[in-house]
């Protein structure tokens, strides 16, 4: 039920980046139980290839608590992170990873052993369903186009 | 001859990096013959996992630039980028990756299978001596203190 209710928030922000034109993936990070990160996608509106959500949560965690170990934190993300989200999420060393839907083309947590070496906790499909569906519109939406 | 004059100049990051007290890692970006991006590992200056230098040259050559696609640029770097640079560097896409030294515990361009699918060329041990003498000695000297 909690991971429900927190992947409605991340999914809340990929609503805003659909508002906003960009991929729709919305992330959060919760610390003690309150969410203390929260963004979605901005690769075209900051012109920036880094500018993943998870990037931008894990920056504003970081900020937030003041330390680069957020060992404590859990991250919630619509979509599987890519490679350097992965890589992100490790170097941060985050405790928990919740996705929504697997992202066959660039996802790189299963196909990830570090991060299963790392002990760190993931677990997929959560609102599956309702964070798959606002990808696929979206690609199909740019298609007509 | 061009490679070693680049590295010298990430090497002279490193340094930089060392005086900060942090991990001695340079980095800088390549556009058109012009250095356009230049910065140290920063983890510890900005509490923040995600301060690599790499991360930090991709960031303001973005900025620079104005756009997210990097595939004119070539990036060098005194280490081995680890999996979230790897990461980044593709996702920005980046056409050539110098590096100086190998990092047997961290470095994943070696083994990242995306990397030589996407076509992006990398070049290890430019200047190999010095940008590993210098992490080698910044992990002796903590060991020490």
């Amino acid at each position: 039920m909690k991971d429900k209710r927190y992947m409605k928030e991340a999914l809340h922000e990929a609503k805003l980046a659909l508002e906003a034109d960009e991929v729709p993936v919305g992330a959060i990070i919760v610390y003690k139980n309150k969410i203390i990160a929260r963004s979605f996608n901005k690769n075209q509106q900051l012109h920036n290839p880094l500018a993943h959500a998870e990037m931008l949560v894990i920056n504003e965690a970081s900020r937030y608590l003041k330390r680069k170990d957020l060992s404590d934190c859990e991250l919630y993300v619509t979509l599987e992170p890519c490679l350097m989200c992965t890589g992100a999420i490790i170097n941060a060393k985050i405790k928990r990873v919740i996705f929504g839907a697997f992202d066959l083309e660039k996802g790189s947590i299963i196909s990830n052993e570090q991060f299963e070496s790392k002990g760190i906790i993931w677990i997929p499909n959560i609102l599956q369903k309702e964070c798959s569906q606002i990808i696929s519109n979206y690609f199909e939406m740019k298609r007509r186009n």
